[in-house]
């Protein structure tokens, strides 16, 4: 499992059950760490070598589960009081290394799409969609090197 | 649509929304009809032509979306006070049907994999996973006939 330096951002592993018929993969329960209330779940899907970011929010945490396909999450630390001030964190997460992202808000994050067919991530968002609550900004405004050769 | 007759199951359309980068499909909102609280999210997947069932939960209200795949929801109503007592009622959810099924509590639920590649769903459960509050019953307790051709 990678290892994380940005203040509040939280990797944890889940369980994927095997059964028979088709496996269970947990996703959040209401009493884990990370949990931050209930807005919306929603489904986004990246293509291969694709990227979607810049997104900071500034109400909304993210907890970010990927059940089909790989993603890669970089997510940057712009917060003037934190101790990891301008760091960045790089997690690809899938069914190998299947596990739950948390992301407070105040931090940016973009994602690629790293396996070849369907990149697909659950969020389960802490409040609704809401596009005033979130800032943009262009991939190339973060001096991030996305090439999976980097 | 299919058109369902089980007093109280709802099954709500649902927008999967195009993007050059990959596509957001929507799963539920707080503000949503069939919103009955946050407890858990997991996945579960179902093999083609396998099937899971029959489970009643005596607390828990599912919410039910496929976002991968097809699969088969079958429910069954034993209420007594129930005007739809003895219904059956059975919808398939897959990307050409995208749309979220709400099972409220006293209802037994089956589902079957229906595409021939990954069958997901995601449920989005309004109490934490709780052996005790589902009633299991074998698949051959409750007289439907899944064949394909039925």
């Amino acid at each position: 499992m990678d290892k994380l330096t940005i203040h509040d951002l939280i990797l944890t592993p889940l369980k994927r059950i095997s059964h028979a018929k088709g496996d269970i993969y947990h996703a959040i329960k209401k009493s884990d760490a990370g949990y931050a209330g209930f807005g919306e779940a929603y489904f986004s899907s990246v293509i291969a070598g694709e990227i979607k970011g810049w997104k900071k929010h500034t109400q909304m945490t993210l907890n970010l589960v990927v059940p089909v396909g790989a993603i890669r999450f970089v997510v940057y630390d712009p917060r003037d009081e934190s101790p990891s001030k301008n760091r960045f964190d790089s997690v690809v997460l899938s069914a190998q290394n299947y596990a739950r992202l948390t992301v407070p808000p105040g931090l940016f994050v973009g994602f690629q799409g790293v396996g070849t067919e369907l990149n697909l991530l659950l969020n389960l968002a802490s409040i609704e969609h809401d596009p005033m609550e979130a800032e943009n900004l262009p991939l190339d405004q973060l001096d991030f090197n996305w090439s999976p050769n980097a």
